[in-house]
């Protein structure tokens, strides 16, 4: 066990993308475990489109990350010391452990998991993770998904969109996913069964979109907010549930972006437009994990994770590439040692 | 019974404020019902901030007014002939019968009314009209309304918003209304009850709203869209419902006007933002109906209507006092004879 920790911290607030101004790497001595705590061997570190929103000040569902606070991130690793009754070494744990190579816990929102070969760590951290379940509790629970309707997701190819895809498709839905560049495209559909792709920086979304569900569209779940949402609106359905999940297309805005300014397609269609967060279905983690992992065993729903070796310092350069929509699933940081 | 019916036909699709080029002012003889049809001698005309989207061409909740049609618009009046087994003369009924004279129909969606001294047959077009069940099934249904909470609504002293105030009064809420001018501020606290007015032209409302609704807004029930409903999205509450009644601010917009930027206030807040169309909750009218005579009958519930004495030429510009806010309450053409 190494005697270092090495951390980022936030060294500033960014304005528009998080340059490598906004991040202070500390090296600690790696913590000993107070009583009831215990202290885990970082291995992997989730990239999620939200850790942009925890980096600004202000009210949200969840406090700003502090300046000079350790990055907060949601991580897996090796127990290996613990002063805990639940926890002992060599167990292996996920939990919002931050960006660093040692983290100390008192256990609380911490899960112990179970990689195997089939379903590795990193698993634990996408469809097995929170990204898993943001997209079954968003779809099925905010989206009130029924059997046989028309889904359309942007960020298709995106941890949670290409989950909510495939638990569509499960459903017997019509899905079209919305996603950037045609190896994306080719992935949903070709791999994940999605019905349709449509690539919005190739394509006329609009003309596309009316292609791809002639119908119109009861669920949209939106991951990407501006344009692409204001181009759904114009095609739901009477009834339509539109799930705001993120607004990836606006988190490094430097201005505040445009609203959506067809918003009054909810009037016309008797439709709702509605946000979540998802630890409000904490209790039931437990049941979508179930589904999940059933699924996920069963073959018929796949976890691709997009897995980049490298140490915390490359953290800041990680979470770049998710904002410039360069990953195809779900963006990982393994700590190489 | 005369034998003119003078009718007011749209001419053209108006851009921006619907002019007086956009009417054309008709004269035809008074019809003869046919087999199975009556016809009403109009007394009184609704005006409607939604006939301004009625005289737009495409999709909508209903089929656009035609060029050459009579304009739409909810009235009452009195049967003078009747070929219709269900009908008599002498009946007094309300129904989309148009701005003219005299009405032909069928009796398909329309209702037999009895005004009193007490309650008038331009209430019939407010309280216990359209209106009424706009505010009735917006509120308890749409809105979700639950006793004891915190409701902001917009166009306050306006027909449908001075409704949903008072309703919420009686469900025990703390009520803020949004209006412009001192004497309808006055209006809504003094006479109708609510806790407390904003009046949008004088006052900083995003200032105003935070000190009368100091610890944030659980149903905000939209008429006019706008700044107005941005803000409100700045404060609404964990689970808030924003209800999408009307946008009237925009109605006449010659661009698009712009969406709700906050909208992501929505996901912050795990709160939904609906629309709904009063048609859809036709077979629960007679249950609003009731619920709403009986208050009026208690005077617990007023019906304001701004009564404008005129004759069907004056309809273009009695609109017009609604888009500029210079109504107070339900806004109807009384037609002279």
């Amino acid at each position: 066990m190494s005697s270092e920790n090495h951390q980022v911290r936030l060294a500033e607030r960014p304005v528009g993308l998080p340059g490598p101004e906004v991040w202070q790497h500390t090296t600690e001595a790696v913590p000993e475990p107070g009583e009831g705590r215990f202290v885990v061997r970082i291995s992997h570190i989730s990239l999620d489109p939200a850790m942009r929103g925890w980096m600004n000040a202000g009210r949200s569902y969840v406090p700003p990350v502090e300046i000079g606070e350790v990055m907060r991130a949601l991580a897996a690793g090796e127990v290996v010391a613990s002063a805990h009754q639940d926890f002992a070494v060599g167990d292996v744990v996920s939990g919002t452990f931050g960006v660093q190579d040692y983290a100390e816990s008192d256990g609380r929102g911490v899960q112990k998991i179970t990689p195997t070969a089939d379903v590795p760590i990193e698993t634990y951290l996408a469809v097995l993770g929170m990204t898993g379940m943001t997209a079954y509790f968003g779809l099925f629970d905010v989206g009130a998904l029924r059997e046989g309707e028309t889904v359309v997701v942007s960020g298709a190819a995106g941890a949670v969109g290409s989950v909510v895809g495939q638990l569509a498709k499960l459903k017997g839905c019509r899905v079209v996913g919305i996603a950037g560049g045609p190896e994306k495209c080719a992935w949903i559909t070709d791999e994940l069964g999605f019905d349709a792709a449509i690539d919005y920086r190739a394509e006329d979304v609009k003309k596309a979109l009316r292609a791809a569900a002639p119908d119109g569209v009861d669920v949209y779940f939106d991951n990407v907010g501006g344009e692409i949402l204001d181009i759904a609106l114009t095609r739901i359905r009477r009834g339509a549930r539109v799930v705001i999940c993120g607004s990836i297309s606006n988190y490094n805005a430097t201005e505040v972006p445009p609203g959506p300014k067809n918003y009054m397609s909810l009037l016309v269609n008797r439709a709702r437009m509605e946000g979540f967060v998802v630890f409000d279905f904490v209790d039931r983690y437990a049941e979508a994990g179930r589904a999940m992992a059933g699924w996920l065993a069963e073959g018929r729903l796949h976890s691709r994770e997009d897995v980049v070796d490298g140490s915390v310092d490359d953290f800041g350069d990680v979470l770049l590439r998710l904002f410039r929509g360069e990953n195809t699933g779900k963006l990982v940081l393994r700590l190489a040692r």
